[in-house]
C-alpha cells in the first residue's frame, strides 16, 4: 500500500516548521540513544527511514518538523556518555557499527543538554521543588536553542506501582499535595506535571500512571497543551492487536490466550521485579479482551533472560473454538530488538505531537493510540483501525499548515 | 467488539425473507456436509452460531434469509450418502458425535436433491449440453421447493489449471465455443455459466478460473445477477492478511515470507498434484505483496500428509527489517480444521448473496472480499478493511428490507 | 530399531509369572483410569500396545507379569465411579469412545477394590494409625485375590512441599515420630511407609518427597523390598533430556533454557497453587543442568489453562552459543495428552518392579530412571543412556526366570 | 557431563603429534574460511573451543594433532582472497569483527597454498589427468611444509547427482575408465581417488557419492588409508537424530515427520537447484526411518531465501500416536549459522582422521558417524549412541600414543 521512501529522501523528511526540542526522560537509555542515533543517520541520508511511521505516504503532506531540525536534550539518573552507550548497542548488534563514526560528533555535542534527572518524591521535601527544577532545566534548553516548543517524552524504565490520593484527585488537590513535604509521588508524575504546567506537550512511552491522573488531564486543559500515551506498543501487544480482530470478525471464540516474554537488557532487568512487572502486565493485558468483547483465560509472563541482551522473544498460544465447537490453535513467536522497534516511534511521536500543538489541539490525543499498548483517550485497540484513525487525523492537520 | 449470540438465538437468525435454495457443487464433500449439518444444528438451537460472520451484531438488522429456511441441493461425482459422510467427519473429530442423531433425518431427506454432477468438457460433445443439464437439475429443484432463488456455490476440489481461448474472450465468442463439440472447458466454467445464465447468483469458493472470465462477467451483467469469489480464505491466508498490515503500517520492510502447509484429507490429496496445487498457490500468493506494495521473497508449499486427516497445520516464517536495518522474525503455526473453518462461510455467503440479489445488485460483489483469498472486483486484501467494507455494505442492504 | 508389536500380540504380553496386584493411590484419577482402561483394552487385543515400553523387543524375553493378569485396586479421596471418569475422558478425547463399552464391566467390577484413602497427617493423632489402615486395606485386597505381591503406585496429585525433622532422620527416629500424635506428615510418606514396611514394592510417580527420605531407604533395606521414583517423565522434561545431550556432546554452550507449560485438567489445577507447583518445578529443573554440567539461566512456568482440558502444551526456548561465539536458537512446542503419556508407564513400572522383586532386588531401582524426571538412585538424566541402562538391566532379569 | 574448556586451554589443545596438513576442497568457501579463522583464534587463545567436540573431556588423553600445528591448503574454483571472505563473514555476523585483525596475517600467508581446483570430468579428456594434477598439488604442499600426512576434506558445494557405471564397479574397472577420454565423473570422485590413491586420508563433508563407491573402498584398502563421511550433520538432521530415539524408546508411533529448511548463503543457492537438492534430501531422509525402524510419511523442503544470509532456519512438525491412539504433536524450529556449526567439525575430523591413520586404521571409519548425516560404514543414526561409539573408539586410540 504505502511504499518505503528511499534513503536519500530520509534527510529531507518533513516540511519547514517550528523549531522543536525533544526532551527525553531516560536520555541515556537504549531507546533514547537509538532514537538520537537514528534521527541523525536518517537525516544525513545514511539510513532509510524504515520503521518511521511518519515516513509513509499518508504523512507526506502533513506539516511535521523535519528530523534534521529536532534538537535533543533530556534527564537521566546515570552518566554513561551517549557515545559509550551507542558503542555498547553496536556491539550488541542493535546499531550498525558503521554508523557510530558518523554520528559520534552529534552525540558528543548533545552531552551538554543531558542533565541529572529527578527520582520519585519520597516524602522528604515538597515535590514542587523537583518540578521546578525540571522546568528550569527544560526552559534553559529551550532558550539556549531558541526552540518554539519542547516535547517531553518519558522513556524511563518501568516504575513500581504506587498508590495515593493523587491518583484520582482534582488538580486543586494535587497542587496542595505538591507543596507538602510528606507527599510521595512517582517520578513520572513529576515530569508530566512539569511539562504540562509549562505547556510543553508530554508523551508517556512507559506504563506509568501519569497520563491516567484526572488532575493532569485538568492541567493539560488549563494550559491548552496536548499529551499522548501510554506504553509504546512495540512487540507482543502489537502483534496481538493485529490478530485479535481476526477472531472477532470471523466470530471465532478465543478460549485462552497465553503468553511468555523473554527479555534481556535493561527493561528485562526492571521487569524481573514483580512489583514493576505488575504495571507492565496490567497495561499489556487490556488489548485482547477489549477487542474481543469478553474476558479470556490465559497467563502472561515477562521473564528476564540476561543472555538475550537487547533482544526479546515472545511466545503466544491462542486456543479458539470455531463452528460446531471444533478447536484450533494459533501459536506465534516474535523475535525483535526492543530498542529499534521503539526508537522510530519516539521520533514519530515528537513530530506528531509537536504538529498537534501547533494545530491548537489540547488534552489527550486519542488518534495516537496506534503507538500505545494502553491508549489514553481511546478504547480502540484494533491496530488497523488505529492506523486509519491516525491517518485521518493527520490528514486533518494538513489544513493547519 | 461484537458479542457472540447465545445458542438459543441461533435458530431464529435472520428475518422473514425470500425462500432461498443453496445448490452446492461438491455436495457430498466435507465442507458441504459440515455446512448442512451445521445449518441444521444451529437452526435447531443445538449449537451456537460460532464461526458464522452473519451472526455478529453488525448483521442484526440486515434482511438475510434464515438458516432454518435454506433448502439444500447439489451435484457431486460420488454417491456416498450424506449420513455416512457425516459419520466419517464425526469419527475424525470434525463434527460432534452428539449432533449426528439430531441431523440424520434432515440429511437423509436431502439425498433426493443431490444429483450426479458434470465433469470437465473434454472435447467429445458441445459443452452447452452439460450446461443445459445443470440448469434442468437446478430448475427442477427450484420448482419442487417453490424457491424464490437458488444460490449456486462451487465447493468442488481444486481443479487443474487449463488454458484456452475462453479465458479472455467475449461472451459472444464463448457462446459460440459452447456449441462446438471440440471445446475443452473446466467444470467450474460450466457451472458458473449455467448459474449466471439462469440468473442464479454464483459463489466460487475454490481457486477456479470461472469468476475471472470476462465473458462470465458480461453474462452476469446481461442477466442482472450477482456473483462472488474466489477461494475461501480460511487458514494461512486469513492470518497473513491480518498480519501483513502490521508491517505495512509500521513501515517495517518484510524481507521474506515463507510458508509450508500440511494438509490431510480430500483437499490435501487433490493438492498433492502439482498441477492442481499451482492454482491454489497462485491464489494464495497474491495477498501479501498486494498489502505490502512490493514483491517479497519466500517459498510456499502445500504438502499432503494423510495422517493429519481433516486437520491442517500451516507454518509461516516472516523475516523483517526495522529501524537502522535491525532484523526481526515472526513465526507462527496455525492448526485448524479446514471444513469447520470453511462451512460457516458458505452459509454466510448464501445468505449475503441472496440478499444482494434481492436488493437488485449485479456483477462481482467486491464487498464480500472478506471471505476470499483472491477477491473478485477488489484489490483490498487487508482483513480488517475487508470486514469494515462488508459491514458498511451490509448496512446499506438494510434499507432494501 | 524396535518394531511395534501387532495388536493381537498385546493380549499375550508377558510370560507366566507371579500374580501381581497394582494398588493405585489416586485410583479414580485420569492417569489411573486410563491405565486400567488401557490394560484391559490391550489385554483384550482391542488396542495395540503403543506407548508401552515393555512391549518393545528388548523386553521380549524378560519374565514380566502379563497385562491380563494384573489385578487393580487402590485408594482415592473422591468417589466418582470409574466408568463415569472413563466417560468423561472419552468425551475429552483421551479415550476412544469405542473402548468404553468393552471395558465398562471390568471397570465396574473393580469398584469394590477402591477404598477411601488417607490424607496428610495433621497432628491430631499418631500417623501410625493411618499407615496401619492402609496396610489392612491392601492386605485384604492381596488375600482376596490371592496375589503373590502388590505394587503400590502413588498417582496422587502434586503435594504441597512440607518440612519437618522426618525429612532426613533415621528409621528409628521416624518410627518414634509415627507413634506421636503431634507429628505432621504428607500422605505420600504414609503410603510409602505402609508399602515398604509390608514388603510391597513402591513406585512414586509424583514429585513427592517420600522416596527421598533416608528413613524410607533404610526401611526398604530392612524389608528387602525395591522401590522406584520419582515424578513420571512424560512431557517437557522427556524432550529436554533427549535434546540436552546434543548440546553437551557437540560442545555447544547453552546460554538460556526457558519454558512455559500450559495445562488444563486436574494436575493443572493443583499446580495453579504456587506451593504445590514449587515441588514440580524443583523436580523438573534438575535434568538440564545435570546433563550439561553447569547451571543455565531461564525461567520455567506451569500455567493452569482450564480450557485445554486433558491436553497440555509446552514451549521451550533454548539459546546457545557455538564456535567463535555465534548464537543459535532452538524452540519447540510439545502438545500431548498427559494421561495417555503417563498411563502406559504406570503399567510398565508395575510389571518391571514386580519382576525386580521376584529377582530379589531391593532398595532404589536406579535403572528405572528412564521413567522419571528426578530418578532415585541415579544422576543419569540423558534419555538414551537411561534407556540403554533399562534394557541392560532387564536383560539381566531374564536369568531369574 | 563434559565441562567446557577455558579459553586459555584452547591454544594448547592436543598432544605433540605428527605434523598434519588439512587440504580443503572448497578452500575459499564459508566453512573453510570459518574453520581456518577459528583454528587460528582458538590456537591463539582468542576464542574458547566452543563447538569443538575434540575439546571435550573424553578426548583429553587422545593423541590428536594440536590446532596450532595444523597447516592449511586447498583447492577452489574461485579466487576471492580469504581475508575478503572473512570480512564478508564478519559483516554477516558469522565471525566476530574483533578477530579479523588478529587472523588476517595468517589468512594472507595461507593464500599461496590455495590453488585452482578441478571441476567434474566432462568427457573431453581422461579423468586421470585431473587426478594427477590434484596429487601433484597436494604433494608439493606436503613437501613444502614437511608434513607427515595430509587430510583431504571435501567442503565443495552440493553436486548434482550423476549416474554411471563407476557407481558400483570394481577398482580395476574404475581404473580403466579413468584412462578413457569419454568418462564423465563428478569432481568429488576425482578428489577422493587422488587422496586415497596417495594414502592421504579423505573426509567427505558433502552429500557426494564419492565415499559410496565400492571401487574407492577397495582403493582405501589397497593403500591402507582411512576415510570418513558423508555430509556433515549440523542442523535439522542433528536435532532429528537426537529426538527420534525418544519416540522409538517410548514406543510412540511417529505418524508423520515433515520439515522445511530456509537457507540463505552459498549452499542455499546451490540447493535451489532441484537436481543438487536431490542429493541433499536423500542423505537427510535416511536418519529418521532408520532410527524408528519403519518408513514415515512427510515431506522435506530446502528453500533458498537469500535474505537469510549465512543463517538457516528449519521447521519440523512431528505427529505421533501414543497409548490408545491418542495423538500428540512436536514442532520445533532451529535457527543457526551453518558455517559456524560446520567449521569446528571440520577441525575435529582432521584431528581424528589423522590420529586414526597414525594408529594404523584403514577403510571407512564408522565411529565417526557422529559427525555425518549419512555415515559410511554404519547404520547407527542415534546421536547419543554415535557419541558413545566415538568416545569409546577415541579411548582405544590412546594406547597408540
Amino acid at each position: 500500500m504505502y511504499r518505503r521512501k528511499t534513503a536519500t529522501r530520509g534527510g529531507g523528511l518533513g516540511a519547514p516548521a517550528a523549531r522543536v526540542g525533544a526532551w527525553l526522560v531516560g536520555a541515556r537509555g537504549s531507546v533514547a540513544t537509538t532514537s538520537r542515533t537514528g534521527a541523525a543517520a536518517v537525516a544525513a541520508g545514511l539510513a532509510p527511514p524504515t520503521g518511521l511511521v511518519t515516513a509513509l505516504a499518508p504523512f507526506d503532506r502533513v506539516a511535521l518538523p523535519k528530523l534534521s531540525e529536532l534538537v535533543f536534550g533530556g534527564h537521566d539518573l546515570v552518566d554513561t556518555p551517549l557515545v559509550k552507550r551507542a558503542e555498547a548497542l553496536a556491539y550488541a548488534g542493535v546499531l550498525p557499527g558503521s554508523l557510530l563514526h558518523a554520528v559520534a560528533d552529534a552525540l558528543d555535542a548533545g552531552e551538554a543538554d543531558i542533565l541529572l534527572g529527578v527520582g520519585a518524591a519520597t516524602g522528604t521535601r515538597p515535590p514542587r521543588r523537583a518540578i521546578e527544577r525540571i522546568q528550569r532545566d527544560v526552559s534553559s534548553f529551550q532558550a539556549a536553542h531558541a526552540l518554539d516548543t519542547v516535547v517531553v517524552v518519558d522513556l524511563a524504565s518501568t516504575e513500581a506501582r504506587m498508590a495515593g490520593p493523587w491518583l484520582d484527585c482534582s488538580l486543586e488537590a494535587l497542587d496542595r499535595m505538591l507543596d507538602q513535604r510528606r507527599t510521595v509521588l512517582p517520578a513520572s508524575v513529576l515530569y508530566a506535571y512539569a511539562a504540562l504546567d509549562a505547556a510543553w506537550p508530554f508523551v508517556d512511552f512507559t506504563p506509568s500512571v501519569a497520563t491516567q491522573l484526572p488532575a493532569l488531564r485538568e492541567l493539560a486543559g488549563a494550559r491548552h497543551v496536548p499529551y499522548a500515551g501510554r506504553d509504546g506498543k512495540t512487540g507482543q501487544t502489537l502483534v496481538r492487536t493485529a490478530l485479535a480482530p481476526l477472531f472477532a470478525s470471523r466470530n471465532l471464540r478465543v478460549c485462552s490466550w497465553s503468553g511468555t516474554n523473554l527479555l534481556g537488557g535493561g527493561d528485562g532487568e526492571a521487569l524481573a521485579d514483580p512489583v514493576r512487572a505488575a504495571s507492565k502486565l496490567a497495561s499489556k493485558g487490556r488489548a485482547v479482551p477489549s477487542i474481543l468483547g469478553y474476558e479470556v483465560d490465559g497467563s502472561l509472563h515477562i521473564d528476564h533472560v540476561p543472555d538475550l541482551g537487547e533482544w526479546k522473544t515472545a511466545w503466544d498460544h491462542v486456543s479458539f473454538e470455531g463452528f460446531l465447537g471444533t478447536r484450533g490453535v494459533l501459536q506465534l513467536t516474535w523475535q525483535g530488538c526492543d530498542s529499534t522497534l521503539a526508537a522510530p516511534l519516539v521520533l514519530d511521536l515528537v513530530r506528531l505531537v509537536a504538529a498537534a500543538q501547533r494545530a491548537g489541539l489540547e488534552g489527550p490525543l486519542a488518534p495516537l493510540g496506534f503507538f500505545f499498548k494502553d491508549p489514553v483517550g481511546s478504547s480502540e485497540h484494533r491496530l488497523d483501525r488505529q492506523f486509519q484513525a491516525l491517518c485521518d487525523w493527520a490528514a486533518g492537520l494538513e489544513g493547519s499548515r
